[in-house]
């Protein structure tokens, strides 16, 4: 059934009854498609029906659909004339695995983090009031993203009368995690109340052999369940009580139901919340065991479920391994998760330290405000979380943690390109936001060592600390051997591939390598000289450090002597250290992964302003938004490559 | 009564029965002392018998009391050894108007922006809880605070067993504007419905006349009434379906309920919020006819409640007024305020079009992204908001204005100094914040009819825009005025004093004034040259062109012939009229009001690295957070006076 469905049109001459059948060729093609490219599997199971009955009673793009958060949106992406793109999915010039207005009229606003969409359909809908027009605005929101505090204050003004705002509570128990709070409590006692699980799938089983009585009889019971239901919770549904009509909870996974319940909300002239109850990962039966695992997936074998993992250690788990560590030793240290306990490495240290864990679901704001508090005591919360998302919580960093000197340390996953997630996903930006934030200490690891090296002093440190690194695996340790001999190209293994928890081994002909950086501990506050070298001044901090030794290693082939510099600290920078090396040299190139304003480019700036080098060049993002893509890719399209930045300095002589 | 309170241990000898009478001492204080040096009024008269029966059944600082923004905390420090230091209320050196850690030992959490006290409390129970502490924590957080989504947060997730966290919900049926939303409708009918009203004052009265029984029968009655209020709403209330204790609606001005109920949350072992209804401005009869006139107040007659306003025009209002005038031409022009109507200069606004203004409460997020799905739809929302409480949209500027380009108008208030208010809110981290997020556009007006024509240019121009300005009053029109003979230093009107709405005029005596910067209109993103010279070039853009201005005119009476430009655009920066300007002077002073990282330094740093000047000095705020004061204090202590501008130059030769 799905072949013959190209587009909206297509699929608007459907009948009711042949939906069931294409949702299950779009599950097949779902799972066949994302096997292969990887993306974001079990959301979209869990929304195949309800996409459907969406767009078969809604006329979109005049009604509009906003899908908060947007990673299932896959299925109508398929509905809508995208079909063929798939295995273009999160890939360069791909499609992306998010609403973009600019992939279709049919995505009418971007969304990718989460808890947005109640505010910007209302906004939708209430342009729509102005206009005049009769238009629906559907937000379909899960249970974890009306977690946030945004999603709360959408909710709390969407009084405005008359407008033909909908907003579809798709309650799978699930953000990434299982959803927390006294809210998702809640929507379990709503679920566990209501007739909803009364038997009906037997009822109905029996009554649907009897063609026409049948059906008559069924509407007959569902009308008086939800009579029935406002009797038994008489005005006691927390959304009516903030001026929704509610209706629900019904079975996001019958498409009769869904129909039925999303015709009677159009007749509604006041905001309608229905409450539609799914399974995450529906369908598959891998992903139903496991729809953390399979939320957002690399290719996996669509026979066996078995997911082709990478062996490799990420710096998440290398974070929540060391501060396990860290806590048996130290009982003031607490962990907070925003619905990532997972993804941030916090898993195991959620099982060992349930009492001093805290997932407080998506409310980052929150997060780090609680840490404050906590802070306040004597406690040391760990915060981790993604760059992007804690762009969230910019000023609660600043008025809640680094007015008052609060010992808050932000695990900062996820920072730099992130990849096949794209523009809204990319951290990029958290250097810019926090590096003028005062009193705040901000770092970043070159490698696996050198993170536990910061994490034990950030718990030492008393006051506000970030922690940056990146969704990469990592190498225990970064080094620069040394060839006594100067046998220039002669080595058969010029380069070694990183290996993840051994040592990255990046082989240089020089003898002028510094063996002992280690001698200078973290709390020396000092920038750390990997290489030295007389000719250039290569800046690096994270992950960029090893762009850095790369790009050295090319040059000592040239005859370039460069010296390395691990940052280390990008707050307070060590100035002094990178001063003395640029005035030996005079030239300087500074490699970082974040956007050019506000990070260790500005920093520099500011430190050489009366220095007259001979050679600058700044490595960083510019000033525009940048899509998905892998992160080789995307480090390449803007030149933070070793070959691209050798070819740029030999340029230049 | 008050004269024998120092300090809380003498409050602590006091009986229930002395409170009434001390309250009303606290009341005279509190207009006496406000009226004299200004301050936050209405709010404090609203909470005297509140603070008083908290600290009269809560043993601070072990129980720890955080008041949600904190502008109510007055009553709390005279009762904590503050009250000989209300002369200098907000004043340079003096106490704060916020609860402040450095003050004092019952200021356990540092407030000013709204909504951050559920969740930093919740952490302050948390580590009490892992500590095995029994003390309680207790937040005091109004109605209009409860808006934010942040507070929301904190109620989902203050879900712990056995913390004893106490929320005092202050309904004053205001934040500073009237309360709006979904969840102050239903406050009012909790309060409509409950037996609050039922003529209690008209049966206690009665009952008092009759000693012992009386008495016993007023606790009757209210048992009765708290068991009867269980009936008639059984589980209804929203904050018991978030797992709390809900107590009340409880009468806040009358201490017995109050001391009564604070001791009943007690002994309930979960998470307790008590309902207080309070008056805003309670025992000052112009407070309570105008308590957004008296939330925040400058000095005034304490007899006929009289302000001494002053009669500039603010640029809040020259903002009003503009965006009236906007909008009756412009159909598509739509106001957002988050709880700020009066303050940001749209009442009038919100009057006129009342269908086109939305006041979305405490809720910056929400009217971030509710202005994406309007301007979505072909509208035009413009956004006024304080450049502090900007910050907590942060990321909704990023990723639901910036990254689809839609076409917001940020009009942000209150940048740069802020005075009284201090360290919570000077406005001096918009441009960090802002610079660096690709498609938005920032301008920063030196005067009131440059304010207008860069509104008129926001509307225009079909991206996001933010548009800066400070607290001050204006000029229309900021000239320097020429003398064609240079008969230095002999005018006898050397300076006049800025006149608001008029001309604020700069005598100078260089014939090289630039007479006709008014044909560069902004749709050229030109900066424009206010003086030509070639010295010295001169920066500044809003507030400081001024300070630029002054600054060129004492230079010319040194014979130093300074160039003046008036950035206008901070975002794209007009490099080559800059450039141009220092390539002929090789100097350079830049003026701003922001913090040194990431505003016009930064950008101006990038332009000239390779420049080698022979004089460069910027002035800008350090990374530290600023107290209170004047704002003219804080700027001469910071040097950004002329004066202090002028001398480093004449020094540097």
């Amino acid at each position: 059934m799905l072949e013959k469905i190209n587009n909206l049109e297509d699929f608007k001459k459907l009948n009711k009854k042949d939906l069931p059948e294409l949702a299950e060729d779009i599950r097949k093609f779902l799972i066949d498609n994302v096997s292969k490219t990887g993306g974001h599997l079990s959301p979209n199971l869990g929304v195949v029906e309800l996409t459907l009955a969406l767009h078969h009673v809604f006329d979109s793009p005049n009604d509009k659909i906003i899908f908060d958060v947007g990673h299932q949106c896959y299925v109508h992406k398929i509905l809508t004339g995208r079909k063929d793109k798939f295995d273009t999915l999160r890939k360069l010039n791909g499609i992306s695995g998010f609403p973009k207005t600019r992939e279709s009229e049919h995505d009418i606003f971007n969304t990718g983090h989460s808890s947005t969409s109640i505010s910007s359909a209302l906004g939708v809908a209430t342009a729509n009031k102005l206009a005049g027009k009769d238009d629906y605005t559907i937000a379909v929101i899960g249970d974890g993203a009306l977690t946030g505090g945004l999603a709360f204050e959408g909710l709390n003004n969407a009084k405005i009368e008359d407008t033909n705002l909908i907003v579809i509570l798709n309650d799978n128990q699930m953000s990434i995690s299982p959803s927390v709070g006294n809210l998702s409590s809640y929507l379990t006692s709503i679920r566990s109340n209501s007739l909803y699980t009364c038997g009906k799938d037997t009822v109905r089983k029996i009554l649907k052999h009897l063609p026409i009585l049948g059906k008559f009889l069924i509407r007959l019971i569902e009308n008086i369940k939800d009579a029935f239901r406002h009797l038994i919770l008489p005005n006691s549904v927390m959304f009516e009580q903030f001026g929704f009509s509610y209706l629900g909870p019904i079975d996001g996974h019958d498409i009769d139901d869904l129909v039925r319940v999303l015709n009677r909300a159009k007749n509604v002239k006041k905001p309608v919340l229905i409450h539609v109850v799914t399974k995450k990962g529906k369908g598959f039966e891998p992903a139903e065991k496991n729809p953390d695992i399979f939320h957002g997936i690399s290719e996996f074998d669509k026979e066996s479920g078995k997911v082709n993992a990478s062996s490799s250690m990420s710096y998440s788990k290398k974070f929540g391994n060391e501060l396990m560590e860290l806590a048996k030793e130290n009982d003031r240290i607490v962990a907070i998760s925003a619905a990532m306990t997972k993804g941030t490495g916090l898993q195991k240290f959620s099982e060992t330290f349930p009492n001093k864990f805290f997932d407080v679901g998506i409310a980052e704001e929150h997060a780090v405000t609680f840490a404050a508090g906590l802070a306040s005591q004597g406690y040391i919360p760990i915060f981790a979380v993604y760059s992007t998302f804690l762009q969230r919580a910019y000023d609660q960093i600043i008025h809640d943690v680094a007015l008052q000197k609060a010992h808050v340390i932000f695990a900062i996953d996820r920072a730099g390109i992130v990849g096949a997630d794209g523009e809204t996903h990319h951290g990029i930006y958290d250097l810019s936001y926090l590096s003028h934030i005062p009193n705040l200490l901000i770092m970043a690891p070159k490698d696996g060592n050198e993170l536990s090296e910061m994490m034990k002093f950030a718990i030492e440190h008393d006051g506000p600390v970030a922690i940056r690194y990146p969704r990469d695996s990592y190498a225990d340790d970064i080094v620069l051997t040394v060839k006594k001999d100067n046998t220039l190209g002669k080595s058969t293994k010029k380069k070694k591939t990183l290996k993840a928890n051994g040592r990255a081994i990046i082989e240089t002909t020089t003898s002028e390598f510094n063996a002992s950086p280690k001698d200078l501990p973290i709390n020396s506050f000092k920038a750390e000289i990997l290489k030295e070298g007389k000719d250039v001044t290569i800046l690096g901090y994270g992950k960029t450090v090893k762009t850095a030794l790369e790009v050295a290693k090319i040059l000592n082939n040239k005859k370039v002597n460069a010296e390395v510099i691990n940052c280390r600290f990008l707050k307070p920078l060590d100035k002094t250290t990178i001063l003395s090396s640029i005035t030996k040299t005079q030239k300087l190139i500074c490699i970082e992964d974040n956007i050019s304003t506000g990070g260790l480019a500005t920093a520099i700036k500011n430190l050489i302003l009366d220095k007259n080098l001979k050679y600058t060049k700044f490595y960083s993002y510019p000033d525009a938004f940048i899509k998905h893509g892998s992160t080789k890719e995307i480090e390449k399209e803007f030149g933070m490559n070793p070959e691209k930045i050798v070819k740029d300095y030999l340029n230049s002589k």
